[in-house]
């Protein structure tokens, strides 16, 4: 069985690996929500220099895997959820990998000049970062989830099934909604690719029964999506 | 042989593949210095929905790899400049994600609010980035870098010969001095096994010719290291 280690109250990061985790029906335990979050924070002290730099990190038979994309890599070739051919997995990395470049400037949009400060600190600074993320980034990022989703000739990222690179669109669409809720109306419908790969998970049967437990933690202020209407725009 | 794509005038990004290239002396054209600026962006578009989002990558034999980390791992694979045993392959990417966090970070230090704007447009919220950086992020970034250093037994990351993990931390030094130079002169004797890596991997000899070479690109002021003195302090 995996140990996944990761906050315990949002859903953040550590929500790209459950999805994969829940939506295989892979054996997992979340162990900051089992033994708390001071047991996270002495585990990050065990591993020494091998350890990881900071949450989500899997562990499994020794093995101390850290980093979002290093972990979906690492799940994908073991439990085949990722392509076979080496080209593809390379690729599917790259989308991973640019995925998690949106959900740092997500942060850095509530976070722009102070990441260990409170956002009620930064709020003008934050105005600013959101305006530009709405209008420029946010596009732009959408528009390469939809070239991905529209260069396969099937109906996901790779291939004819799911692989964690489309958990990853749905998680990613699910944070901007809740963040972003006036401009993700006002544009989302020009990316049906990046929707229609959105809607496929949310309709995975593991996955349904997975969204609808208290398993799934919901968006918050705490997390990296956050809802702050000033921040929100057509 | 491969060709590299990225930006023509700063080292960036692409200089962490430039490194490993260079110190096992790897054949490739760095076409956007070859052929320019125009014809880089002319390339980008070639490639459709598998595209890459933003320089550098790097075509071989039909593949185009874009992201740091995917560009290296790939480079380990085929050129023996990553471990053979799999979790050590999977500790190296993390640690070059790490990296690739510390070199976004950095970024936003000169532009927090708005990356799309100028530096001179936001410099006072530049001014606060900068402080928490040096006084927080930094030394927990190096910290971190310095357990890797001294985690293996060997003079190296892993093993007793250079990886990409060891030309990254040799070119993150450097940009962080360039940057940061009272505050690293301040504290980088705090982290004697992160110089110790920067020392052997200046003192390669594939990387000595190279380093004094015009195909070394300086840090200049247009770039993700830029040294504007207001932002430093010891």
């Amino acid at each position: 069985m995996y140990t996944l280690w990761y906050w315990p109250t949002i859903p953040g990061r550590g929500e790209f690996i459950r999805l994969p985790l829940e939506a295989a029906g892979i054996d997992y335990e979340d162990c900051a929500r089992t033994r708390g979050v001071d047991a996270l924070v002495a585990d990050m002290k065990r591993h020494g220099g091998r350890g990881p730099f900071a949450p989500p990190y899997l562990e499994y038979d020794g093995l101390v895997i850290a980093q979002v994309a290093t972990i979906l890599a690492f799940l994908g070739t073991q439990h085949g959820l990722a392509p076979s051919r080496l080209g593809d997995r390379y690729w599917l990395t790259q989308v991973q990998l640019t995925i998690a470049d949106c959900v740092t400037e997500v942060h850095n949009v509530h976070h722009p000049v102070e990441p260990g400060a409170y956002y009620a600190d930064q709020q003008t600074e934050a105005a600013r970062a959101a305006h530009q993320f709405r209008e420029t980034r946010l596009p732009k990022f959408l528009a390469y989830l939809e070239g991905v989703a529209t260069a396969n000739a099937g109906d996901w990222v790779i291939d004819n099934r799911w692989t964690y690179a489309d958990t990853s669109i749905f998680q990613l669409v699910e944070g901007l909604r809740y963040m972003f809720p006036k401009r993700m109306a006002a544009i989302e419908q020009e990316y049906p690719g990046v929707i229609a790969i959105r809607d496929q998970v949310a309709a995975l049967p593991e996955l349904r029964a997975y969204l609808k437990s208290d398993r799934r933690l919901p968006f918050n202020q705490d997390g990296i999506f956050r809802h702050y209407p000033e921040l929100d725009a057509a």
